[in-house]
C-alpha cells in the first residue's frame, strides 16, 4: 500500500530560519550530551522549532580540560554572567544553588527563557524562580529535574490539567532502587549492595544525597507543587532514607508477597477542615503485584492516580547524561518555539495554596519487626498495647531465635515477631513505639516500615 | 516542618476572568464525562487556564433523550453547524468521518481551536486537518485519540522533540488485550474469550473494528505521523487482527516464555537508500520479561525507544468515558491558554516526509506452527526449505498427534512442529509458506506469528 496523501508542500530549508542564541551553563555529564544532541540533531531541531539553535557559549570552571568532540573549545567561557546577558535561551546544567540561581534570575531579567535540570535549586527555592519567570514573562521549564528522561512535568502540568490528581507515588532515585533491587535479588546487605552499586557507577563516592532520600525529597517537592498547584519546598517534605533497611526486612517483605521501594509520595488528604496535602519520602512495602514493584535496577517509574484518568504509570531512565539531555532538549524545543512566536508558555500557578498535613496526622498501614522475650503472654501484651492505641493487627509472624544474640535477655529465649497493622495514625504508632521502648517485654524494635498502595 | 515560603500573592478570583465559548459536539460516553469535568472542576480549570470555559451548546442527534445530571437540556442542539460558528473552542466527540470533518474544518475557518477524540477521522484524513489548522493558525490537539487517558501525543510531540524516536510499540486497543489476556489466563478459545468480553462490556456487539486490528491501525497511523514527522495514513498501515490466534498459539507462546499481544508498531528502518518507516499492526510474540507482557485486561501501554532517552513506557486506561475525557480536558486547557494569549500552540510538521517501507522488505523473527507427516526425513526437508530461502532456525518443538484429526494424512500419522526462526525477510517467509502449501510433507500451516522486542 502506498501513501495516498498529496506530496508535502515544500517547507523552508532549515538554513533560512531565524536563529536563537543559546547559552549552556556547564559541560559535565548532562551538558556534553546536550551539546551532542544540538549538533547531531541540528537540522531536525530547526524544523521542529522553526528556527536554528546557535550555541553562543558554554560556561565551565576549568577552561583547560578537554571536553570531547561535541564541545567546541572556542565556545568555552568562565564568565557565565556575561554569557547569559547575550542569550535568548539559557540551559542551566551546573547544579548547586549559587551561582546557578543568580545566573538564572539574571537571564530572566534579560528576557531569556531558562531550562534548568537543577532539582536541588528548584526544590529549595522554586517559588523565587517561578515568580521571576512570571514577572518577566519568560519560560521556565525543568522536565529533566524530576525523573530524567521520563516525561512527567509536562504530563502533570498539561495532559492532566483538566483532571484532578489525587496521588503521585514514584521511584525517582535510581541509586536507591538499584541498591534495594540488588538486596532483593542477591540477599546482600545494604553495605555490600551499596559498594557494588558504587563499583558499577550507579552510586556516587559520597552517596549521602541518594541513600538518605534527599534527592527523592527534592523531586517530591517539585512534583507536589505541580500536581497540587501549591507551594511545596524541600523543607516541607518528610524524608527517611534506606540506610536502615536490612536484609531481614527484604526477606520479610518477600515472605509477605511484597517488596521494599524508596517511594516519593505526594497526595491530597481530605479532612474535616478541608483538603490538605502531604509530601514524603520513605522506604515502604508495596505488593509485588503493584506496577511499581517490578521496576528493577536503576530505572525510575511514577504512578499517578487521577480522578478521571484513573491509574497511569510512566517508566524509564531517571538519570544519566543522554536520557537527561533528551528531557532538556524537549524543553528547549518548546521554549524556542514559544520564543519565536512571542510570549511565554505555561506559567506556574499556586492558586490552590493547599496546606501541608503534618506526618503525625497521616494514617498508614505499618509493618513492625520486634525482638521480644520468648514467654507466654508476650503476644497478648503487645496486641493489647497496639489495640489500646487504636491500632488493629492485620497479621503476625513469629520466629524463635535459636541463639540468644545479644545476651540482653539474660538467659531467657527471645523471638522475632513481625506484625502488619491496618491503617493507623502515625502519632499512635509513635506512642506505641514509646511504650515498646520502655517495657522489658520488647527487647528491641528492629524496623518500622509503612505499607503503601493497597 | 512548616511551609517557609511567603504567602502566595492574591490571584484574580476566578469570577473576574475572561470567558471562552465552548461547543461540545456529541454527548455520548465521552461527551457526558467531559461535561461533568467542566462542571465539577470549573473553578480549578479557570485558574489553570486564566479564563472560564462557558459551554454554549451541546450537539446531539436525539434531542429528546435524557443525558443525566451533567448535561443541561437547554444547551442541546441538533444544529452543530450553527453552534461551531459561535465557538472559540470546539470539542468534537461525535465520531465518524462526516459530518465531523466538515464541522471541524468549519470551526477552524471561524478561528476556533479544535479538540477531537476522533481517531478514525485523524487516521484517515489527518493531513487535511493538520493543514487547515496550520492555515488558519488555530490549535488542533487530539491526545484522546491515541491511547485514551495515557499522555502520549504530548510526550511524543513535545517532551521527545529534542530526541530521535526509533520505535514505538504499543498495546493501544483494550478489547483485544482483554481477549488475549483472558485466553492466556483461562485457556479459553478466541470465541469464548470474546463472548465473555462482550458480556463484561469490554467488547462491542460488533467487535470487528477491534478484533480485526482497525482501531489499533488508526492509532498506529497517528503515532507514526507524530513520531517521524511524516504523513502516514490508515491506508499505509499493514494490519492483521487477532481472530486467528488459537489457544494452541497461546499455549505454545507460554511454553517458549513468551506471550501474544496485539502490537501497533511504528519504526524507522535504516537502509542503503536512506531511512524509511514502517507502521504495522499484528499479533506478535513478546518475551514474558518485556514490560509490555504484563499489561493485563483492558489496559493500554506504549513502549518507546529513543536515541537519547532510551526506553520509556507509558501505561494506563486507553478508553472509557472518564479516562478519555481527562485527555480531552488536558487538551482543552492547553488550547484555551494559548487562545487567551493569542496564537496557536504546536503546528504539526511533516518536514521529514519519510517513505514507507513495504512489509515484504522488513525482517522479523517468526514462529511457524505446522502440521506435518510423521515420517523420517520430514524435519530435514523443512529445515532445508527454510535454509534455501535464507531463513535460519532458532528452535524446533515437535509433538506427535495421537489421532489423525482430519484424515487428510491418509492413514499416516501426523505431527505438529513449532519452529522459531532468526530474523528473516518477510518475502522469504512468504516464499517458504508457498512451498509448504504445495508439498505433501506439510499437511497444514496452523499459524505464523512474528516475534518482537528481542
Ligand atoms: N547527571 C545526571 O544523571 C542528572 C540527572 C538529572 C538532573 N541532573 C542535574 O543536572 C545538573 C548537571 O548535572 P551533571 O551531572 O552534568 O553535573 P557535572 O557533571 O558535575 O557538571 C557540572 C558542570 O557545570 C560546570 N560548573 C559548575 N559550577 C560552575 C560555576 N560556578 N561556573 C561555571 N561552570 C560551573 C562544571 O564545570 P567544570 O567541568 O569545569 O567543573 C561542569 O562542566 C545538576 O543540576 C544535576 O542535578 C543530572
Ligand atoms: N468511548 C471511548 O472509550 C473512546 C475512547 C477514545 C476515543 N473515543 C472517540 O471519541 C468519540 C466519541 O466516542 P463516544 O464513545 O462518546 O461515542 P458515542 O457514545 O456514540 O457518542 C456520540 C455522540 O455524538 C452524537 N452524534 C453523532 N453523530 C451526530 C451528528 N451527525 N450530529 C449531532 N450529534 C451527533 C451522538 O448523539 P446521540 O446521543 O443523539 O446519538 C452522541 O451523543 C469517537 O470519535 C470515539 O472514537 C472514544
Amino acid at each position: 500500500m502506498t501513501n495516498t496523501q498529496p506530496a508535502p508542500a515544500p517547507e523552508n530549508s532549515a538554513q533560512d530560519l531565524p536563529t536563537l542564541k543559546v547559552a549552556v551553563l556547564g559541560a559535565g555529564t548532562v551538558g556534553t550530551e546536550v551539546l551532542r544532541l544540538i549538533t547531531e540533531q541540528g537540522d531536525d531541531l530547526a524544523h521542529r522549532i522553526g528556527g536554528r539553535l546557535e550555541v553562543i557559549g558554554v560556561a565551565v570552571r576549568d577552561m583547560a580540560r578537554d571536553r570531547g568532540p561535541h564541545v567546541d573549545p572556542s565556545l568555552l567561557t568562565d564568565d557565565p554572567s556575561a554569557l547569559v546577558r547575550e542569550a535568548d535561551l539559557v540551559i542551566e546544567l551546573m547544579g548547586g544553588i549559587e551561582p546557578a540561581r543568580s545566573l538564572i534570575l539574571q537571564a530572566m531579567e534579560h528576557g531569556a527563557a531558562v531550562v534548568p535540570a537543577n532539582k536541588a535549586l528548584l526544590a529549595q527555592d522554586g517559588a523565587t524562580l517561578y515568580e521571576a519567570a512570571d514577572r518577566h514573562g519568560v519560560d521556565l521549564s525543568f522536565e529533566a529535574a524530576v525523573a530524567g528522561a521520563i516525561p512527567l512535568v509536562r504530563p502533570v502540568r498539561e495532559s492532566l490539567a483538566g483532571d484532578r490528581i489525587d496521588r503521585v507515588m514514584g521511584i525517582v532515585n535510581g541509586t536507591t532502587n538499584y541498591v534495594l533491587d540488588a538486596m532483593a535479588r542477591t540477599g546482600a546487605s545494604f553495605d555490600d549492595a551499596l559498594a557494588t552499586a558504587q563499583q558499577l557507577g550507579y552510586a556516587e563516592a559520597d552517596p549521602t544525597a541518594d541513600v538518605e532520600g534527599h534527592d527523592a525529597a527534592a523531586k517530591a517537592a517539585i512534583l507536589a507543587s505541580l500536581a497540587f498547584h501549591s507551594r511545596v519546598s524541600l523543607a516541607d517534605v518528610h524524608c527517611e532514607g534506606i540506610t536502615s533497611v536490612s536484609s531481614q526486612d527484604i526477606a520479610a517483605a518477600e515472605r509477605m508477597g511484597r517488596t521494599i521501594k524508596l517511594l516519593s509520595i505526594v497526595e491530597r488528604v481530605p479532612g474535616q477542615d478541608g483538603e490538605r496535602i502531604s509530601a514524603r519520602v520513605y522506604p515502604a512495602l508495596i505488593s509485588s503485584e503493584h506496577p511499581l514493584a517490578s521496576v528493577s535496577e536503576a530505572f525510575n517509574a511514577v504512578f499517578i492516580e487521577a480522578d478521571a484518568a484513573g491509574s497511569l504509570m510512566f517508566y524509564g531512565q531517571g538519570a544519566g547524561g543522554a536520557p537527561t539531555a533528551s528531557a532538556v532538549l524537549g524543553d528547549v524545543v518548546s521554549a524556542a518555539r514559544q520564543r519565536l512566536r512571542g510570549g511565554a508558555g505555561l506559567r506556574e500557578s499556586h492558586y490552590a495554596a493547599l496546606e501541608q498535613i503534618p506526618l503525625e496526622q497521616l494514617r498508614s498501614a505499618f509493618y513492625v519487626s520486634l525482638r521480644v522475650q520468648d514467654r507466654p503472654g508476650v503476644l497478648a501484651e503487645i496486641a493489647g498495647t497496639l489495640s489500646s492505641h487504636g491500632i488493629s493487627i492485620s497479621t503476625i509472624h513469629q520466629q524463635l531465635i535459636e541463639e540468644d544474640e545479644d545476651g540482653s535477655a539474660s538467659g531467657q529465649g527471645s523471638a522475632h515477631i513481625g506484625i502488619t497493622t491496618h491503617r493507623a495514625l502515625e502519632s499512635s504508632m509513635t506512642a506505641v513505639l514509646d511504650v515498646f521502648s520502655s517495657t522489658s517485654t520488647v527487647l528491641g524494635v528492629d524496623s518500622v516500615l509503612r505499607i503503601e498502595g493497597e
